[in-house]
């Protein structure tokens, strides 16, 4: 996954203290994904030597941030969620959105969710799913590849063709997809351009087979897009040409109400 | 809130990175009643001098851990949720209650939830809620006084009196509780010998008006419990013997379940 703020080696930040940043690249390296990691994977994907590495995890371990298993192996502490708690209770966006996206999800009977970009992947900040038996296996805190979601592509389209660079490299594509993801930067580009024409984003079957999801922005006072929300289905109960119907403009009112309070704050 | 680990000043840890540590010592500030400081308070709050503590806030929010808000002041950010996912995901016994949990809420029709002691506070890891207008403003990832919870109580009630006094001070009584909210160490002492011999907890509207809950122990390989499991209801459909009844039944059988998946591990 691509850093969107790396912490070591770049220069910038006079004030950075090196043994913090470094303590704090190793959280990082930490989601779903990533369940847990030994000191040897540690130090490799971070590049800092053992016996630093050690002391670090020491101290992480120490403070609550990482437990140590059976196994010897690190993992994050339980103890985090109640961080996670405070960035969504302190995050305007979700406040705002969270009665607004009940609403959504009561008055259509299906899963809505709210994401944002984070590097190569969208970033879950709230979900409420529907008694589907076929879903995507998300919850509040998960990612997934921004290229094979909705939510994403619809993001990525707000940037411009650089910015996309930045964030997709070759490897976004590497990640086992649905049978209608797309295989390269090529692809990509030709459905953010569709997304870019028409204001909003589909998704068939591109994550995953069985599940289908459009997608439309959330404005704050900067002209760039602050989330996305979408309504995600199960393809068994939706077409792609239901889901252009009623949905997406019960969506889209979701939507231009949240962008008017986000306004208005 | 009692420091579980406390990262600073204590010795014992030859291998503690200071500056990590007071890095850590800063995050752990934020919860979800504390969702954001100002740099004026975290100094304050850690004893940490001015010059270091803008050090280590703007290492943490070129690390992403923390955001700059419009007034200046700090909060975590949104991306932390990811390591508090791969927390949740990497936690046994969150994969472990899931389906449990789950099938329990299903055949109730109540809201249930699974907690652990962290400090003086319970500390929500999974919740599934039932349609209720009035329940707890609750969350995974929130954190509630141990002291007016069934699940705090309950848990604390496993505890020597000596373990208790150290995550219980006097200060732990002085949060707003619901009308039967138990006010100091004696009142909880004759609680938790009532919880000690019933080897279940009931919670009559202490922590807020309205609301109930019973809860039981979830237990692993080792003696001491690893978690809490309730069911929490409103006032107004269920009374306290009703608790007692088949819902205290069901319960039973779930913490059971898990008891034995989390042995089987």
């Amino acid at each position: 996954m691509a850093e969107t703020a790396p912490a070591t080696g770049k220069a910038g930040n006079q004030y950075r203290i090196e043994s913090l940043a470094k303590g704090l690249s190793i959280l990082r390296l930490f989601d779903e994904n990533a369940v847990s990691l030994k000191l040897r994977e540690i130090c490799d994907r971070t590049g800092i030597p053992m016996p630093t590495a050690f002391r670090i995890v020491s101290t992480l371990e120490e403070g609550g941030f990482l437990d140590r298993t059976a196994d010897g192996s690190f993992r994050p502490g339980v103890s985090v969620l109640t961080l996670g708690s405070a960035a969504l209770r302190g995050s305007s966006l979700v406040q705002v959105s969270e009665k607004i996206l009940a609403d959504l999800a009561a008055a259509t009977g299906e899963t809505v969710n709210l994401g944002v970009l984070l590097g190569d992947q969208v970033l879950y900040l709230a979900r409420l799913r529907n008694a589907d038996l076929v879903t995507a296996n998300v919850q509040v805190g998960s990612t997934l590849p921004a290229v094979y979601t909705s939510m994403g592509k619809l993001l990525l389209a707000t940037l411009t063709p650089q910015e996309v660079s930045e964030r997709i490299g070759p490897d976004a594509f590497s990640v086992h997809g649905g049978p209608n993801a797309v295989r390269n930067r090529e692809e990509l580009d030709a459905r953010l351009a569709v997304i870019r024409q028409q204001g909003y984003a589909i998704q068939d079957q591109e994550l995953a087979l069985g599940l289908r999801s459009v997608s439309v922005p959330v404005y704050g006072n900067a002209p760039a897009a602050v989330a996305a929300i979408n309504i995600a289905v199960s393809a068994s109960r939706h077409t792609v040409e239901s889901l252009r119907g009623p949905l997406l403009a019960q969506l889209r009112a979701a939507a231009a109400d949240i962008t008017v309070r986000l306004r208005a704050l």
